[in-house]
């Protein structure tokens, strides 16, 4: 009888399931973004599935410029990881793979799963830190830092990195001087580099 | 239709507000929530009585298991908190009662109003930090930390709590083990409790 | 025998105790204070008794020209706030007493404990918004706003106010303005005060 | 052909364009604000002017009772800061011209253009902090103190300003007091005016 | 005296590192702690080694009480994460293996290396989330909420984390209940568990 | 005489200087950092001068390789913005000057004082964001976002910008690149680079 009471002092609040303020907030992608992320899916249609992500099972094809795959289980791929502040990501070296250069807007720890790679960042001095990881090496990339890995090994590697935010970002340098709309001009102005080389980076990513 | 009725929604919140960033988000908790909490109130609607609560003038019944009323002021039921970072409770114990184990996501603050009781944490070394409160006294029960109050006097008790969210989660120990869904083998392979208690818990808390 | 084995690893982690990160950093005001607060008591040093306050059992005097007495446990009077994001005050008032116009860095909520006071805030658009509140009445001030309580009841009153950072600020408006060392003339141009005014508020304040 | 198995991958995510995490979070002022600011616009149709803010350009009047003109570039008026977490304003100041005394929730820098003025804040312990800049001086006022700028110079003044919130907030406490609807009673007994003073800057501010 | 040693200590470090402002701050262990963390080590003693952990290439013992291994890094262990918001950790399971009911501050992902297991965590409404992963799956368990896995395979089974925090806590349900000061009798009161399961528990932790 | 009780209560705390948590926390350069940036300096020997910066009077010789020079007032060298979340700097330009591309932790807002430049950002699906600013017109970089500013008028330019960090840092792909110590292949793998111009830039960054 006691107990009942409980119950009945949780079930109305239970009933307003649409004024509960929830643990999680698994996006909806239908909805308008806010700054913190997406809208919350209704918690009454939440699962377990809503959880869980499989699309890790297998990597990718590596058949690419960069020989990797890089699938990455951010927000947008995952809504379960919304507003809880952290992501994953699956990285696939096919033999001479690379991840190329990039940042990222939060830190990111990897772990070397299979293989042999070179993983490093550079400060703020210009100074790299890199090193080869074996199997088991964890390696963290500070928060915005320039990184890149490279698989050094004569087999496939695998890695696994975490995140910490739901939306970190994924900036590839050299995607962004050649792959997008930048004119060719300011890519050399501002990084300096020869016009032919702009040029011919430009047309090894399809970009003319 | 229904989507029709949506965006009629949308579209009249947005033609008197648009323009005003407010110092206050009071939840509107018809329209969907994010990571942040509650999409906000039309400011042209809201008014004193949004930022008063007056829930906590009188305790509620403490006929149940444990002796106890637990008035959560959260943004769901306050509204006015919502986006601000910081909620209340009104902590009511009949003799005898108790506010069971239990955990927020965030720190918590106790004052004692009336009465006697022990309330302590457990730090993650196990360590338990208790102690008999007196009329007045405070106590921090730091982020996260399973902690507790009993009262230990020969009358009801009453306290009040903040906690520095909007929305910092109340997770009851022996609720979550013992009055949902969680399977009664996973309770005992997960906290190494015999079957025979883990039965005569879900009974007592009505769950079969 | 095998939680033998379990104990001997967590042992040999507490043996370096000056290397465990804490779920709590109880101020030390001897050491250097750093941008999010007080270096942390060494935890060895520990008990139950840094995070209790009992500075709330009895009110303070409140013979001064506000007829109140602003109890303040913020993280440098009790230090087992430190890094917890929350603090507390303790609120006393003579008849006609005032918690005069003042403002803190983050936001605050206000139970009164007795009595029958006048709350309010002041938001960005000049729109006051206050109310008289009735014992076990709450009330929040959003963070960074101008407010203040006034007893308008015939006897003493009380209230107990929570704020989520364990060092918020209070900043009392003509106490800054006039209590300090602010020139007069500055008073005047930036606050549009009369001479007479400013220099008889000054001297009120025991400042020439 | 390598590449073209890369541009296959982006271009799948991005065909989703509504499912895609943003780096940036432009304003949509007509959907319901949360309590991290403001829904984001469809990135679809983010273009580079939402990035640029043009109203700075010329100063605004300055035949106000302050002598001055503040245009904030805050998330309502430049959309593209919303979720980024920083604010623009501009300042100018005729001879004689005066920012009054004010707070906001967030820390501002400032940069004297033209001119020489006065700036300075009051601490919590009412001790101000004010100095002559010159041209190219900084002065940084701290999250939420009492600060001010009063151009003492024999020509216009100009600065720019920044704060550390896409909505600092920005609260004048003369017109606070005075150009609102807290009564006059209320202003006497929580700041020590004397009523005829307060009667007259009422008047002054167009408020009876 | 120590005092001397005490300053002697901090004007070494200082001479040397005064005018870096780092990308990251390689915790110290032997200075005194703040609340976001470990000071920094001084950055020109910084290799890449403080940057990768090489702590997880094996499993640590599983036999113990719960037939696992959790190799937990965080600051503590793996001082290159200090402030960086993020940790690890190394998750061995023998076959029945379980990682008990616990919690943490922060959120945390899984990724299921090898075996089968069931991975779950139950929310504030009691609601239990529990499923089987198969290798590559993902699960997320939410800031602050029971979670659990359990072995259920014919092999043993690994898994890494992640967590969201240099710091995330790691508490123990059963292990704060029963191996640690707190008397039986509160335990009993606060989670309704019979004396006699409370005592059994204590001797299967070897705490009498 | 009341308002003597009021100082005597204010007097004592403040005698206790060293247990005063400030309002600000002027950066001692000679303590150990932690993450949150460098310990207090004493706040009794805070003067007005911590918090005025006067080395952006005038602009730095614009004789280097980019015709630029960037001055940074972040922590270290402003430490009187030490822990408040913001900072600036002065970028002046020769004629044909540049702010090579480059990246910060945080979001930046610029404002052109002189001249006439193109900036710009990339964002990460390539999509450049540019165009030309005019005197008095502000551009927000998204955090974490590459971007770039190029003088494109006759004569020198000028602009202020402001960074919603203390320690935002500022990392310059083309210095990253060739002017530090990672191996010409490591550039060449993860950027795509030809070496014949890697070794042409990393000799006109004066590193062989």
């Amino acid at each position: 009888m006691n107990n009942l009471a409980f119950f009945i002092t949780f079930s109305l609040l239970a009933s307003l399931s649409h004024a509960i303020v929830s643990d999680y907030c698994v996006g909806d992608l239908n909805l308008p973004m806010g700054p913190a992320g997406y809208a919350c899916k209704n918690p009454n249609n939440v699962t377990v599935d809503d959880f869980i992500f499989t699309g890790f099972r297998v990597g990718g094809p590596t058949n690419n410029i960069f020989k990797n795959n890089a699938n990455l289980a951010f927000a947008n791929a995952y809504p379960g990881l919304n507003g809880l502040g952290i992501s994953l990501g699956r990285l696939d070296f096919a033999v001479g793979g690379v991840i190329p250069l990039h940042t990222h807007r939060t830190s990111e720890v990897l772990i070397l799963i299979k293989g042999r790679i070179i993983a490093g960042f550079i400060d703020i001095n210009n100074m790299a830190y890199y090193k080869t990881l074996e199997v088991g090496d964890v390696m963290i990339f500070p928060e915005g830092l320039l990184h890149f890995q490279v698989n050094i090994g004569k087999k496939p590697a695998l890695a696994f990195v975490s995140l910490n935010s739901a939306n970190p970002g994924f900036q590839v340098t050299s995607s962004a001087l050649f792959a997008g709309n930048l004119p060719a001009e300011l890519v050399e102005k501002t990084v300096l580099l020869d016009h032919a080389q702009v040029i011919k980076l430009r047309k090894l990513f399809g970009n003319i």
